[in-house]
């Protein structure tokens, strides 16, 4: 199997974005991880070989730091909606990343991203359908 | 196809719990979401037809008042991961609940719910994966 690897920008470092970090590190991507608390990155894992920048993202020097016109991908992955819909449109008509996915909580929100042609991921949603899934399949 | 009308009890009405109950109301099942806050059932659409109880579902004058002795379903969903593994726990061993699910926000957590017999849906869990499987396609 062919292997790629890719210059991959992660904003904030939760649970979901240091498990990404993880996960894509361990794969073999070189990954550049913002957070504006520097204890966020305790939840990196000891082979984590990307880098670690404290700062806010949503000011462009904090991206051009991290080196945001080389990235493959960009995620926004913190837990407020409204930052990570303004750095992902940042990451896209600013500095044209290819591809530009973010975390989002209020499903009532997924269509705006689809409009700034942003590939969003609704967690809370994902898991209504799992629990009416699971809910449907014992009544059957 | 047959329709069979369930009792569902959901501890947490916010985004997630909210969005359940509203969609397992429309589907003509009974609904009972109980909340700390009397503020979170502002989530709840005007057709939800169920029923809301105030108060902290650890307490077990609380689940006994919105009747968990007749539930064929209970769902915990709310923020706290300490407090769905207790509730669920509670309805599992003392109230018998057939089928006991609940949020988990900690992956490193699902495990222990297996243990108890708690059916365990970790929305962080989930949207990593699909993150993975979105930046594994756009390698293909």
């Amino acid at each position: 199997m062919r292997s790629k690897s890719l210059f991959i920008l992660i904003v904030g470092c939760g649970r979901l974005g240091s498990f990404l970090a993880n996960r894509l590190s361990s794969k073999g991507h070189s990954i550049v991880v913002i957070d504006v608390k520097e204890s966020a990155f305790d939840s990196l894992s000891p082979e984590f070989s990307g880098f670690r920048v404290v700062g806010d993202a949503t000011e462009l020097i904090v991206l051009k730091e991290a080196k945001i016109k080389e990235a493959d991908i960009f995620i926004a992955t913190t837990r407020d909606d409204n930052i990570n819909l303004m750095v992902s449109q940042i990451a896209n008509k600013i500095f044209h990343v290819p591809k530009v996915m973010a975390r989002v909580f209020d499903p009532k929100r997924e269509s705006i991203y689809k409009d700034f042609d942003i590939e969003a991921i609704c967690p809370t949603s994902i898991a209504v359908e799992l629990f009416l899934e699971s809910i449907a399949e014992s009544l059957a």
